[in-house]
């Protein structure tokens, strides 16, 4: 800890001269400490989101008690233009019930959750189970006439792997330090036509009318985690794209029994329940909104943003309650210590994040920026993030001068180490600057590395300053990230009140900068950085 | 690896001298390593025994069908004397199915398995659950007329531990040096007393009858395990013990959420079914034995054995389908080589051994010594392996000097590092020889440490050289053992070859060495170590 405090402080000296002074008011910091440590009211806030709301799929009636409540307790706080922001999605979906069992050759019961989006069963259904990992459309005639009243098996079974790593880790100072370096970019000219062919892909729809047609009871697939643990994640969200039939996804070591019997000449047979509801009183979803008004600045502001949905194989616990929040104790804090800042400061929970991160991009798209349509009519018709990064020129609106720095959390439960500049390297020592009076919290490292698959990535596309922090890996990405134990026990209670206060302290320093934070130039159409090379292939 | 066979080689060479003259057949071996690595059955063995039978609890269907199948391999191998001998044990027990749901405050599905010889639930039943961490009977009073139409939680939920270290792992060089160290045998004169003590304990039959009396509708325990882990297991299978209510095991995740919300006055209602068999055509439960006979020392024997029976949360593939296949691999083996021992090698596959060791506590009572009865009727009256410790002295059966040496094999399915002579110093030399041929595939190490917990230990207790292999311990501790994902996914091929490669080897030069294992004296009553010291508690 000490080595890290002296290579921070080098760093921030080195910085200084080349960055605009920033004025960090220390005396407010430790009014952000003091409320976010000693009178901290983030763990209660995570237990309603998990315990008590439970998972939040987009449009579900959790979904919905969610962006109520979050809503009523930005309110509470004193917070201003609390308000729930529109975007078309497509339908809810929620699980009243499931179960699978296997009965033949013996009777046991199997971890089984169902598919999102896919239909109920008809009551308990039961059929042979046959073995059919169809992974192409040009598989289908091979299967033709042999459906029929099976359970069919979509996942070809893989071994298992051993798990030689712990899932509980934290990042090491050298770790840290490696993550300092720049990612040169790695500009791919073809990604975007990639992107459009893939936006009329519709497999998953074709392969369920083919089950369906040859009059296949279910189809059941295997969870890609092992130790048992499920997650049942599912995309076929549109209205009218509803499946035919149920699928359910089967835990890695009931599955590799299924085949392994199957194979051995024992076929079994299997017991399959799934009672879902579809819910379509409102196809919208809506994003959660909340400021701190700005004072001599009001017109700009500095945004935090955690996605408050969810999978519901748990109740989305590290993913991403802990985010969410992480965000609304920020603003707690900030508004219990009365703050007024020069810029406003604006909280936001992103809805549909897990589909694509499709909250933040609406609010972009809105608020931000768009990009040019597409003049094929076809391609022209099809969701924003099915074709956002092939539309070039980026169009900015009125508000994108406005918006001057965009933070996100959506790693976890781990406390902050540090942040993503995302090869800002104008912004680098700003935000040195911003996190040193959390240093010793273990907080100081301002990495250059890009991170994606999160919404700050809409915000990059048009322009926007917009970071993730580093987080601790915990056992995020090990075992807990959409799966079946992905629940409040394995949210940590120091490293969430530490993030907070981190977050509030950083917000604070963004409000009241003197300059805004430095931007990379506009984004426009990236040529080949190697046009005569052999063709990049994915 | 060559630093770990230069050590072995000197051990071996300073062990000679004082050592007998042991014959290996250096042939021999070859034979079996050729059989048991082309030629290997040992996973069919195993997937027949976990994926095709599954959980064996002890006189389940499941493990009468395992009984009898394992005695027909025996058969089909041309072994001898084929048999199962039997021993009272109680009632069978099986799951046909269960489930548990949370209704209130909203729907979720939870992970549940019945506690071993519960009785079901009256179909679904339902009711509130209240949080009631009875420990002793004392504690009746104060929860009189608050438990009628509750779902009572026994367990105090406690907070769960992250895990910080791999969970699959194998033994350094240096763990297993650490391991050859003689530990102190720790002589504590009042533990046969406090064994009388507790073998009249009676507070779980007295708990279910105060809560049945109270009218609760059912009670469940949080899982010992995290991860969403469950095992099951539980100890009231004599015949008139079985419970009046239903007891379901949770997942600790489910289980604390139950708790969270009760504390947090949002208490949780609970659907729960629990559909299970009792089995009493025959109580007795059957250790099956096998021989390959021996020649011009047939009346002496050596014997490897293993635990046929395990709990049923999952298949019980590494608890102890492992050791079971091992064994059974060992003497196919031998029977293919067509080996014609000097003594007779007996394999032995044990039932019971998850409810006390009370199989091979039957063989040893029966064939090879008894200790003294009681003189308290009441005491006299209860099973062996409650009084068994605190019955003196030893009295040796006619084949007491017959039985020459036990290897027993119970640590999963890692592969076979050595083994733990048991502090007995003169056996260890011989040993070294035996294991020498297989130092190069890691099976190098004796240790003097003592092991127990499993087959060999009643053996120890009457004087016969009795020894555990030591074997990597993989994930078995960490996440296998009686739990939810103990399958056939998490056997290693490569490991249990190895390990019956090991044990072939290991039994046909202790069947044909010329002089029998060395042995330790009889034992007799210890006393006290520190006679004069405080007393040792417990």
């Amino acid at each position: 800890m000490i080595r890290r405090l002296a290579a921070v402080s080098s760093a921030v000296l080195l910085f200084a001269s080349a960055a605009q002074a920033q004025s960090v008011d220390r005396v407010a910091l430790n009014g952000v400490i003091d409320q976010g440590f000693n009178h901290s009211e983030v763990m209660q806030t995570a237990a309603w989101l998990t315990d008590r709301i439970g998972g939040r799929l987009t449009n579900s009636p959790q979904m919905r008690e969610a962006e109520q409540w979050t809503q009523q307790r930005f309110t509470d706080w004193g917070l201003s233009n609390v308000r729930a922001e529109g975007f078309e999605f497509g339908r809810g979906w929620s699980i009243v019930r499931s179960s699978a069992r296997m009965t033949t050759p013996r009777p046991i019961d199997l971890r089984a959750i169902p598919v999102a989006w896919t239909p109920s069963t008809n009551g308990t259904v039961s059929g042979e189970v046959i073995l059919a990992p169809i992974t192409s459309a040009d598989q289908f005639d091979a299967w033709r006439g042999k459906l029929a009243g099976k359970i069919v098996m979509l996942t070809a079974p893989t071994t298992g792997a051993e798990p030689t790593e712990p899932a509980f880790r934290r990042w090491t100072d050298e770790e840290l330090s490696g993550r300092q370096a720049y990612s040169l970019p790695q500009t791919d000219p073809d990604a975007p036509e990639r992107q459009l062919r893939g936006a009329t892909a519709d497999f998953p729809a074709r392969l369920d009318a083919f089950l369906a047609d040859e009059g296949a009871v279910a189809w059941v697939r295997m969870s890609q985690r092992e130790g048992g643990l499920l997650h049942g994640t599912g995309y076929q969200y549109q209205v009218g794209q509803t499946p035919r039939l149920a699928g359910l996804e089967l835990a890695a070591e009931d599955y590799r029994r299924l085949a392994r019997l199957a194979k051995a000449g024992t076929v079994p047979t299997l017991e399959l329940m799934s009672e879902v509801r579809f819910h379509d009183e409102d196809v919208n979803a809506y994003n959660v909104l909340a400021d701190i008004p700005g004072t001599d600045r009001s017109g700009e502001y500095v945004m935090a943003g955690a996605h408050l949905d969810s999978w519901v194989a748990s109740d989305g616990a590290v993913d991403n309650a802990a985010g969410s929040a992480v965000v609304m104790e920020a603003a707690r804090i900030l508004k219990a210590l009365g703050v007024r800042p020069k810029r406003t400061i604006r909280f936001a929970l992103w809805n549909a994040e897990e589909q694509g991160l499709l909250g933040s991009l609406a609010y972009v798209d809105r608020h931000v920026a768009t990009r040019a349509p597409l003049s094929d009519p076809a391609l022209a018709a099809l969701p924003n993030n099915r074709t956002w990064r092939a539309r070039w020129p980026v169009q900015p609106r009125e508000g994108h001068a406005d918006l001057v720095a965009y933070f996100n959390i959506d790693n976890g439960s781990g406390k902050i180490r540090g942040i993503n500049a995302e090869g800002n390297v104008a912004a680098a020592p700003v935000l040195e600057q911003w996190l040193e009076p959390f240093a010793s919290m273990g907080a100081g490292t301002v990495s250059l590395r890009p991170s994606g698959g999160t919404d700050h990535v809409y915000m990059q596309t048009v322009g926007i300053p917009g970071f993730q922090f580093i987080q601790d890996p915990l056992d995020y990405s090990s075992r807990l990230h959409h799966t079946s134990i992905d629940s409040y026990d394995h949210l940590r209670p120091d490293d969430l009140r530490q993030a907070a206060v981190v977050l509030a302290g950083i917000l604070l320093s963004a409000a009241n900068s003197d300059e805004p934070l430095p931007r990379m130039p506009l984004p426009t159409r990236p040529t080949a950085s190697d046009p005569v090379g052999f063709p990049i292939t994915n």
